[in-house]
């Protein structure tokens, strides 16, 4: 969990809730919990039943609601909040969601989490016949589609929306009198439903945020459903019957934060079955094993755990985030992790180390995690990798849309090792992963009800506007 | 490490650097690794060999220096700096330090880290001699005191009023073309000194900040050492040769960064020391072992190995900060650490479970965080705490100088396990916290060279101004 | 001139600079001229050849560009500028332009000053065929009617849009490489050309904003006029020829700056007029002549040099803004003026006092100056308006839609001078307002080439939204 | 009044109210009122009877108290506040007041306006002796003199002290039960006191901070008064009776408010006078007068009316003020005016203009004016200046303390003439500014009871520390 170190980025967090009092406040909260999902800008719209308020901004929520009246002013008893991470738009506030839409015939409220990829061709339609757009987020064609089929009302019109976007896709929509939740086909992102005890239904990426606002899980949000909150309690819907789970791996591999519970799995447990088939898979002759703070540590005791091997603190975390402008000297330009990790030289000197990292995107960080653990001492460096080789890019919301980045699409793992500096450098396989993971509902969808195409290149959709580029890169390298 | 969970603080962190290119921007990273040592309010003075630059603000280190220009003005080859958790003084602007007096004949700054015993009866001998005090902090007395010995000239001056202060204090000063450090006569605060590639000195609270800004550690300042670094180099000098070792025990429990080493004890493998003892000492039959982050984690995993039990991450720590205003509901309000802290339900869930944290001040939050854990299904609850009970204040420093709020003074531990509604609850013990820490040089002096005040009552030096208060609060259990 | 103490507000004030180096930071001095015309939000676009880039914000000039950033960002030869006072839409940046639309075929910026009269129905017609507006403000309309011609060419759709769109407008836009200005076809806004002496052409909404560029006047924009600037120079086309003059003869009245020349008057001149004329009409048997400060001083200076009585300062005005939330008494409540305006006591005690002022709106502010004079002394107030009295609202960009808030609507002079507690009311006829100002080419124009439909009811467009309410309110009285 | 375009700078106001609910809210509005005396710094101390609060900061009142919090933290039923002006000291937020002091014997709050003589030798002293300053201010040495002698008693203490601070000073002093003013003995900063009809005392530097809080004006403190404020009401006592009137004459001519009154004169009509006086000395041959606003423009209108000539608005002033980092052109660079100051094309083309203006100080700005003015088309500019040339520097508080850069000290009016680029240059004699003043209560006093020393080198008091540096000066030229 938490982006900070790491160069693999999540787009978004959504939060809901429907018919409670405080209900901005709860989102606030809601979204305090999700705030490992982006870090660049938070906004909650709200509804009295009669109008919608918004406030947003850029920065952490905390940033954006630094004043505490832009709280109070979102008055009502239901509201939809958002955390983003800004990947294609750029970091302007016009951005920032969940976004308000004003119409004659009422305002509407949009959030989203996941990534479009037909958003190109479907933008590109709509400025043919005249549409308008405020920011450079797809998650703005939504409402374009909406309004061009709002002569059949709100609901048809959006599940026919539903239907022309592709991609993975969590959406919240608010109304003055209702919320809407949906999901893609596939399920590539989480979504769940808790209630509070008041009754008010609460929706959220995460169980985590359902845990801090005192709600009981419901039900995860299935692939394909519309599920509607009104005064007359939840309805589910579905806007297409041609599903298959195919979850994000990389919510339960780095994402996700290792308290959330998503379709039955806890990402801590996960993780540690991760590290411990990493262990059965590829051990190491080493005297402790370390994780990498904060993602990497249930793998990493899952791995010392089965290995039986001293599990310890090698590298320590600072909490706080230094300013960027601070980098007075070339060795700190160029290891500018130092400002977030710091190696533990009384624990790792002189050892034979097993580190377990859960992921290597482009293999910088990794590169000056080990050289900074070697300047500290260690004798022997063994990484372990509790996923597979990250080779193929993700085009459903993670920040890796190219090849180009990814160090292990371009080399073996024994270039990898060597461009690291390691003594060992090992992964999990495919089949591990699945395994560790073993969503219990995922029934007959390929890869347990997985995405696993960053490792295997076996998408769940059509690519649609990054099919061309995609094709092309593979013959590359 | 990380006070932000706790209910107990320390006061701050210092940083100096003499003669080195960027030397308010190396200071500005040395106070970065000090960060969790306060904060509340940060302040740099640098030095051009001419005059003194200062800038200072409340907030955290981000916050004070958040216009880059800040750091620029403090242009310079020298520069000392401060973190700083308010105790008795306001949180004004006044208070933060580094201190910056301006004199006819020349500027002098001042940082402290630390409590002096006797502050109020040395303010009160100096008002009644017409001085003037610009802060409620106990730091500008040294100045004062200084100034009436000035005709001796700077240094004997500073010596003199060195041993007119009493109680636990690491000074750093700086004038226009030197800096001078300090320690009290029992080494209370920690102070290490350090050397850059460059051949520039650097002085700080803890060697994490030596290590990023990638200087060399040299030495440990001693007890009633004065050290001076001036264009000639390093000067070893002292204002007193009555000393005793007596390092504060709960820098090495609580306070320190787990990768800091304090008299040649890295502090994570006496955290972990701490827990191996404490389950030789106190084992618990249980299904999982569980430590509260971030400060326990050490000892948490030392547990889990002594007594080859399952390490697992049974809380997750929210590692952004939220608003305080952000308390919609009553059981949040009585809950405030949830904003903190989540339990991880499918960790905990129908576990018997050893939780280990480092220390028990008020017992407040081990209250909440033990209903949070019931509550999302542990089946048993025993509580090990890997230090002895709290019992008395501590003058030197840390924010607790009354008995009034330490539930360990006050209370049995069979009455402590009852408040605080755990199956059972276990101390280590004064000898085992000495044995598990074990300080290389600590020579002959008690207590294996640390203040165990807080547990024993005994402390290091006379208590002066705090003396009748201590004794009455003594009787009025 | 200044509107901080009337209740009469202008919306806007526009400036554009095409082809000059520093173009943004003229765009500022231009805007800061224009200050007068807004205050609630300011917003610069600029254009490099390539792209726009865009920065905007609440407040004034000076709090929307804090940050020296801000405008370095906007570089490029081009540039279109905003000042805004927020009506109709509410306070949100949403609303503060100049606004920026980006297509796939290209960005397109827009300034607007002006208000439409058939806004709503075109809103409603547009949002009926998909159309989704990002904010409350009628310019937004014609960026969607240009989208919808927008396959006739850019030029041809504007022409086809601004036909559709009624009421008073003066519209700047800018594109990657060329820049547009437009005015309605009675000309109710003022807008006017200058040139560099390195040849860029200028437009701004007053010619106080070409002197402070150092740019010639060069003309005034027609009514109907399309202008447009490129790398060719400056083409004056029209997009119609059924144009009357009928210049807002507010602007001479209160809004514009003294310094400006509108149509080859000089507003000064013009106000010292008024009160001469005002002074044959309505002369008064008085000590002293005073003005309310600041856009009533030239008409008091006239009003005192034709009856050759002493023009005295018997106002003084506060430069300075206070905070609103400073009302300590309920006196000061109810006179809030008293923050902006004080009597000068050894200037009015005892004398009887001719008070000039441009006009009387709600009244709310003359009553509290009385008073305030009464206090401090005056023997006797005749109160002078350089202006008839304000009888019908505004829909060409005035802040006065309705008639409600009028008090000449509601009432007879008699019955005002009563209300208002003075000795003698007398205001300006219409005939001698249209003498004073002069228009040398108002031609064959109906009054003199002014819009003096607040006086008279007879307004120079059709009123579409608006016809229904404004006949209604003519019978409620 | 107001000084954003001279050169020439006051150093404060201060305001203070005793026993009166809203004491400091209505401390704001007096400090508002006098906001034109200082715009670098604004505070406020606050007394509940109990304990004093503070809040000060950099930037206009607006901006000091930018939070409403900022105000309401200030609770009791006392106040003093002060606006600032910064001249010696740096422009550091520890130099801003009132200061306050915290002794373990009660707080003290101190505020000042004006200037000491020997502030540098009493400071080398009391260091000497110990003394700590926090601040550059020479207002902190008061407060050093009363603790050297307060074994005496404060007020005993107080008085001694103030017999060894020379210059030109008002002070205000609050403790937590009463509040005390005191005046030099030459009275040359105005202070004048007022009562509100509640009962509660006033205190101010001007009458216009009585009026906008509705007191009554009661008297000016008198040269060499001490006035103490408390529960039994005010008492007048003296801590000299060495005393002479001699005011500054230039808060005659340009500092003061309009319609403040100083010693029974109002600022305007003395200025008015000035302007007639002016006409009948030096009258001019031209079409119109018109003055440079503000602060010349009651002189002007006297001028054009006792020349019975037409008095016009030639320049007209931008009440926004603008960021300074604007400024593209060499021609503005050089002309920074042009941002405050436009000149008015269609009054002044091609006419003969007598230009009034209250004072030359650098001469800087006259000359960008009449340049800005014969851009515009003046044909002739016939400079009149309301007072007599400014030739000898000022010790009690205007930010003119050096020879070096009074244009008058170094040139003939001829040489002046010529370097200003004007047709004509003219003063008014100082017998004529006494007399337009003419201060009822002058008695016997040297110079109508006014200090002209700026004009004809005859100070009212010793200079002491500027002694040598002034006689040196005398020399240079």
């Amino acid at each position: 969990m938490f982006n900070e170190i790491k160069s693999l980025n999540e787009e978004c967090g959504i939060f809901g809730i429907y018919n409670s009092e405080n209900a901005s406040q709860l989102t606030y909260l809601g979204l305090h919990n999700l705030q490992h999902r982006g870090q660049e800008g938070a906004g909650i719209v709200s509804s009295d039943g009669r109008q919608l308020y918004q406030h947003r901004d850029r920065g952490l929520l905390s940033e954006a609601f630094a004043d505490p009246n832009d709280l109070k002013k979102l008055i009502g008893d239901s509201a939809i909040g958002h955390v983003r991470y800004s990947t294609t738009g750029r970091n302007s506030i016009q951005n920032v969601q969940p976004f308000l839409y004003h119409f004659l015939d009422g305002d509407v409220a949009l959030a989203h989490n996941g990534n479009l990829v037909n958003a190109r061709s479907l933008r590109n339609r709509l400025e043919k016949h005249g549409a308008i757009f405020q920011s450079d987020s797809d998650t703005e064609i939504l409402i374009h589609l909406i309004r061009n089929h709002i002569k059949d009302g709100f609901i048809p019109a959006l599940k026919k929306s539903l239907n022309e976007v592709h991609g993975g896709f969590a959406f919240l929509l608010l109304q003055k009198d209702r919320m809407i939740a949906a999901l893609d086909p596939n399920g590539i992102r989480p979504l769940c439903i808790g209630r509070l005890t008041n009754g008010a239904y609460v929706v959220a990426s995460e169980t985590c945020a359902l845990d801090i606002v005192q709600a009981e899980f419901v039900r995860d949000v299935q692939p394909g459903e519309l599920i509607i909150f009104d005064q007359e309690g939840m309805h589910i819907d579905h806007f297409t019957t041609q599903t298959q789970l195919a979850v994000c791996s990389m919510e339960y591999i780095y994402f996700a934060r290792p308290d959330s519970i998503i379709h039955g799995v806890t990402v801590h447990n996960a993780r540690k079955r991760m590290g411990k088939l990493l262990a059965q898979e590829q051990p190491a002759d080493v005297d402790i094993v370390i994780g990498v703070p904060n993602s990497s540590l249930s793998a990493a005791s899952g791995y010392a755990e089965e290995l039986g091997l001293p599990y310890e603190m090698g590298l320590v975390k600072n909490q706080y985030v230094a300013r960027t402008f601070i980098e007075p000297t070339k060795e700190l330009r160029e290891n500018a992790v130092k400002l977030k990790l710091s190696a533990v030289r009384g624990v790792v000197q002189g050892k034979k180390i097993a580190v377990v990292d859960d992921s290597i995107v482009r293999g910088t960080t990794s590169k000056q995690i080990c050289r900074m653990l070697k300047k500290a001492g260690a004798k022997e460096i063994h990484l372990r990798i509790a996923s597979p080789p990250f080779r193929f890019p993700c085009f459903y919301g993670i920040d890796i849309s190219t090849r180009t980045e990814l160090i292990a699409a371009h080399h073996s793992v024994e270039e990898m090792q060597k461009i690291l500096g390691v003594d060992s450098l090992r992964f999990l396989s495919v089949e591990s992963l699945i395994k560790a993971i073993d969503i219990p509902d995922a029934g007959e969808s390929p890869y347990g009800g997985l995405t696993v195409a960053y490792f295997n290149g076996q998408y769940p959709t059509k690519l649609d506007d990054y099919e061309q580029g995609y094709l092309a890169s593979l013959n590359e390298q």
